[in-house]
């Protein structure tokens, strides 16, 4: 009897659903059993997804805590300056879009590394004298996401290794680790401004070092580097020759007193990978329009680490055409004001949170130069109630209603990071409630209450 | 002396580079060097870059003829409906992107499977009894080329296997090499209308299976299948206990005479994963909009595979944000008319190709029911000046300025793909030239030439 015969039952004469039921007595070897599969259903997830991990929703979706119904949430954990409505993009933005939409021109395939005319736009856009660019510089991707991604995929074989920064933004861990790619912390300093121990850096460099993260402005601290700093972390990956891939999603988000200096700009040897995008400083992070700008002025990188980004980039072809279709205006037209009016916000908000939760007992804020985030150390011995920075955090939402995330997120015990895109009332609102929280749980680890009081 | 002291040198009083140089004579030992790193460049491409690979891109990449200069050139090689213009997108889509655009609301980042809003009405779209479906049971990706990753990342592992079609989309072998997954390739029959060698197939499972690719409608064949061949693919998945990779993308894009069956709506114990998307239908391949909608009514797949999906789509934040909230309208508005008008289009040009093409000698059409394709055969034997389907393709530019995808590019030789979705006058040029093309180069294998003119 026919294997591939289909016995068929139904309930009635025209069954919507025909259950398959197969004779397997018949003759016909069926050469997959004799190969010694086991016919039984066993489907699990592969190594690789079980690898990946997202420490901010694994520690998010264990606090168990209910905010306190008597007072409205507010949330200073979300990396989104969108939220709140208060921070929209510029109109030209929008605009731009519309014109793509209507010119009927961008709804079909781009190259997957994006449309030249994008890749031409953005290489003038952040090209200079000292870190030129051109198109071919310029790979465009669905966020910066996808730019670090294919960064770390282009640069590291499972069993190498890269250097991150503690703290710092979780998803380099996530990425690398779902390819099989270690992960060593170096050390930020947060009485130095969170400037990177180099020491600590470079001890931590091997031979299977296969690059160096460097997050300037850095989410989850706020800090912007000199570029006497950023001169010092050339000198390490000179000496050691270990690439960088600069995670500049923040880049030009610094305020008034400091600047903002792509690591490009700084060395004509070492070679980056800078990733960039759309999401922060136009504030549209949703449209998923990020980009890799290639620095290889020394043909390090060379023919080879270009291609790979290029062949990695076909696996699923790109960005948004239509948003890549916008990008010329986007660039080209957004009006200088908009930009100034959205630092200007967070400076504000950013010296308004820095002054108020100084002066909290038991809580040492570290002041920001950039990015949308501060963040807060908490003298744990002086709130003993609280084993650490997670549980501190599940109080403040149990007892107040203010979300932060815990510095654990960032692999940073004893911090929380606060973020700065709130509107001001909900910002002075917020740190009155941590204030309070604060107050009511200090305790003087040694010495009198009175001490304490003052 | 400290060697994070930077010297520095620069041309000039103000130099704008600072190249550093490194003081490495210093007492302080560099401890990365201890470890036996050498001090010199050294980038190379990761395993998994120098591992993906487009065919498509090799093949016409090392096709080095220029077409005919006195013939335009006509492109049935680009499987993309946009590129001619007379085929655009409805209206409603274009204005549920600008409502979107205009509500402000979808700048943010969504959840990384998309928005639950968004994936509710996918969810109902394809919701039908025989395959009942939720928002839990939708994960919305950056095109459904990020859906098929996705899919097949969460199920293989490296060393495991999946069974592609032949001929089928290079896609699935590029991202399976990619992340070190085994591709074996079961036959399509062009005799039965590119059904599958069912006993091929399963000849070709073994305990190392990860999963079934089945692409129905077919790129690059056109064919669509009949509901008693898709149950007999059910029906081996069945015995053998292997989970189904449904790529779907051209669903309900078959001609009036054919039906498209979702393949989950004829099983009820066969775990399947069923990628689509807007690009074909809706014409915008652009805006990388895919879903992958999860039917595991017997809890196969379970959370696990779910929760991997989820894990997965963390790495890079799914689609854009403005396409999603456009998606409840793009759904429910498009009018019928429009899903009619792009089919018939497609039918009269598919038949007048066919048509066309089975009255020349020496080629062998296979008539499509559905998508946007068909695929020719080539009597190679009637035509000994060419070796193979390349070169029959290269020469058909070099003299005619007709471009078609060799059949090498879907691995199967012998044949070539013609894209449907250019317009009509240009179709029938196209075929025009093809049969010049023909006459002039087709040779009688055996018998006199006057036969061969019959």
């Amino acid at each position: 009897m026919d294997p591939y015969v289909i016995q068929m039952h139904g309930h009635g004469n025209l069954p919507s659903v025909l259950d398959v039921h197969v004779n397997t007595a018949g003759r016909i070897p069926v050469p997959g059993k004799m190969k010694g599969r086991k016919a039984r259903w066993s489907v699990r997830p592969s190594d690789m997804s079980n690898k990946t991990c997202n420490p901010i929703r694994a520690i998010v979706d264990s606090m168990k805590v209910k905010p306190n119904p008597n007072k409205t949430t507010i949330s200073l954990s979300i990396g989104d300056p969108t939220v709140f409505g208060n921070l929209p993009t510029d109109q030209e933005v929008t605009q731009a879009m519309k014109d793509a939409l209507d010119s009927g021109k961008y709804n079909g395939y781009a190259p997957s590394i994006g449309y030249l005319s994008s890749r031409e736009e953005v290489a003038s856009y952040y090209h200079c004298p000292e870190a030129p660019l051109e198109a071919k510089d310029v790979i465009l991707t669905s966020g910066c996401s996808q730019a670090i991604e294919l960064c770390l995929a282009v640069l590291a074989n499972p069993g190498q290794n890269i250097l991150v920064p503690r703290p710092g933004f979780p998803l380099y861990r996530t990425l690398a680790e779902s390819m099989g790619i270690e992960v060593k912390l170096y050390n930020l300093l947060p009485e130095k401004s969170w400037e990177i121990d180099l020491k600590h850096l470079e001890s931590l460099i091997d031979e299977k070092t296969a690059c160096l993260v460097v997050n300037n402005p850095s989410n989850p601290c706020g800090s912007v580097f000199s570029r006497n700093h950023l001169q010092k972390i050339l000198a390490v990956a000179t000496r050691q020759c270990v690439p960088i891939l600069a995670d500049e999603i923040y880049g030009d988000m610094v305020f008034s007193d400091s600047k903002f200096e792509p690591l490009a700009t700084l060395s004509s040897n070492v070679p980056i990978l800078s990733c960039g995008g759309l999401a922060k400083r136009w504030l549209v992070p949703g449209w998923r329009l990020g980009w890799i700008l290639i620095h290889d002025r020394r043909d390090i990188f060379g023919n080879e680490i270009r291609d790979g980004l290029v062949k990695l980039s076909q696996r699923i072809l790109g960005p948004c055409t239509l948003v890549q279709g916008a990008l010329k205006s986007i660039l080209r037209r957004t009006p200088q004001e908009f930009y100034h009016n959205t630092l200007s916000f967070l400076k504000t908000n950013a010296d308004l949170c820095y002054g108020a939760l100084a002066a909290v007992p038991g809580l040492r804020p570290i002041r920001p130069c950039g990015a949308m985030y501060l963040m807060v150390g908490i003298e744990m011995e002086q709130f003993p109630e609280f084993e650490n920075d997670v549980e501190f955090t599940e109080r403040l939402v149990a007892e107040q209603s203010v979300h932060c995330l815990p510095g654990m997120c960032f692999e940073y015990r004893n911090f929380f990071r606060v973020v700065i895109t709130v509107p001001k009332v909900m910002m002075l609102e917020a740190c009155s409630r941590i204030q309070e929280f604060c107050e009511q749980h200090y305790q003087c680890a040694e010495g009198t209450q009175e001490e304490c009081d003052k």
